[in-house]
């Protein structure tokens, strides 16, 4: 993800969400990444504490939260975004009665329709431009995630997604250069949509997160393939009360209850590889059902797995899958079997607000 | 649950998935409880070190982990479910070589599909008895979860599931004493079932779980009334981006992606009270989108939440939500607003093998 960011000029700050591991964003840094992305402030704080000098939240932190923030501007250089003029006052008063400047972004919806600004919306410029003037705030540029790029029904659409991004901020960035507001950063974000970055003209920045795990949503987006997946659920097969069905001791508890995703039809909860060193998934082994502390399979008659059996299951979304757990263990393919080499901490697993 | 348990002589023994709390187990105990279920064993772990002396672990736990299950033989009455001979002649194996006997129950499948022995197959009792016979194993009766409930269309449905449920461990009983071996035990259990608990003659026990909080599938199950519901998120309006949508920071991350159940056509996330103190739910506004760290929902124009609002949600699913929080605030509802009197660790989260 470096390597191709650098090749087109922009810079890389990954989305933390996904692995939520000092450990890999130590790793992120000191492949190139400027610093990384957190949603929600828990997040912030325990990579602060972990020693990452420079974080942007990506979310619209409310100025009720002043001052965390102002103890996290203490340790780190931190940005975040606005995407409403009552909340950045809200920032602009705090900032000013302590002195401080934040960095501020202005979240602009490009068609996903969560958060945003509206850029088509005749007040867009003049909500940016206010909340440019603001005193307090450091105003940086603006940013976008296409999120509405995991509802795409194939590569040329995820490709028109991100060039209709791209388009859309740069032609607000040159509306209020007109108006005298430099917006210097241009930030976008989502995995899907990283491989396009080549069609963005005028990113200054990206924001990818999942693709440091991968998951089967990402291949079904054609994202990466299977080989590309670096997370799997250890799972053990409980009960065969049927040649039909076979009970996983993995329910939604461990996979979530995130659906699949993709250009595709794909359905049920995961890919089962049937052995722990299997190269390829079984898909004839199809996950129907999630219990809390059970995935139930239907599965052709001459499948062999048995209680007590083991399997690996490709989930259909990473980031989910890593909240879940407290820890996760490292293994190494290339041995005999799966050996495990390492355990990590998911440091700021739940850190939902 | 106990008084209404008590009234036809039936043992409760809840299930402490939901709420995964030494606190609320021991209130479970001190009110009658006989004991409580778990499914994994790691939750047993957790409650066996909090003091909790009867522990069923309604799972078809493998005899891989035997070394877990002797350790908690040391310290608690334990006993766990099978479904399989050749699980069962392995518990059998594990436990002669130990010199311990493990109570067993078998998981009979009474319509659910998931574990259990069909009863419907000329080999249910054959296979009954051959695990009632096994050395090591101290055979204790019948099990069943009809969790096809939870997909019941209505009260009558319900009723019929409870009924029918109770009816096909009965027969399966008698069936066993005219071979010899008694089932002492007939235990059963689902929130939505257990208001049919009169209908089921024959049943010595329930482990109903959910109850404990009741959520938004248990009002549409007609389990439950909103004023019963005893556990809500307390969210934050981050973004009122149009004048039809507002966007809560709580995302799959903290309700889960668990969808609405019950006899209406609920959809959507949960069910919003407006504010801290709402007596009511706001039925215009929906969510009906979540990401992982925000919920989207539609609102009529006329709704006045603002970025910095507070509201509560009540979750679709409320054993999902409370294993992915580490602790949960009490509050006092009859105060004025809302007061936080206490808080409640969530002891046994994540606890998923």
């Amino acid at each position: 993800m470096q390597a191709r960011a650098a090749a087109v000029g922009v810079r890389v700050r990954p989305h933390a969400k996904t692995h939520k591991s000092a450990v890999i964003a130590r790793w992120q840094l000191e492949a190139g990444a400027v610093g990384i992305t957190c949603a929600k402030l828990g997040e912030a704080e325990v990579f602060a504490a972990a020693g990452v000098p420079d974080i942007r939240l990506a979310y619209p932190i409310q100025p009720a939260n002043a001052a965390r923030v102002l103890a996290l501007l203490d340790r780190v250089k931190l940005s975040i975004v606005v995407d409403d003029p009552d909340v950045a006052e809200g920032w602009s008063a705090a900032m000013q009665a302590a002195g401080r400047k934040l960095d501020v972004l202005v979240k602009v919806d490009v068609g996903f329709h969560r958060c945003g600004v509206d850029p088509e919306s005749a007040k867009a410029g003049v909500i940016i431009r206010e909340i440019a003037s603001l005193a307090g705030l450091n105003f940086l540029g603006l940013l976008s995630h296409a999120g509405h790029a995991y509802g795409a029904k194939s590569a040329e659409e995820l490709e028109a997604i991100a060039e209709t991004e791209a388009g859309t901020l740069r032609s607000l960035a040159t509306q209020l250069a007109q108006d005298g507001v430099e917006a210097r950063e241009i930030s976008v974000g989502s995995t899907p949509t990283a491989r396009f970055v080549e069609d963005q003209d005028g990113v200054t920045e990206m924001r990818p997160g999942n693709y440091v795990y991968f998951d089967r949503t990402q291949v079904g987006l054609g994202a990466a393939t299977l080989d590309d997946c670096g997370l799997t659920i250890l799972s053990t097969v409980v009960s065969r009360p049927a040649t039909s069905r076979v009970i996983f001791d993995a329910g939604s508890k461990v996979l979530s209850s995130d659906g699949a995703r993709g250009f595709g039809t794909a359905t049920g909860h995961g890919l089962v590889y049937p052995g722990l060193d299997s190269p390829h998934p079984d898909p004839s082994i199809i996950i129907e059902r999630l219990s809390e502390e059970h995935a139930t399979a239907k599965v052709p008659p001459a499948c062999a797995l048995r209680p007590g059996d083991r399997v690996r299951i490709l989930p259909n979304h990473a980031c989910a899958v890593v909240n879940l757990a407290d820890e996760l263990l490292v293994v190494d393919g290339s041995a005999d079997g799966l050996a495990i080499v390492d355990t990590l901490r998911v440091d700021a697993r739940g850190r939902v607000w």
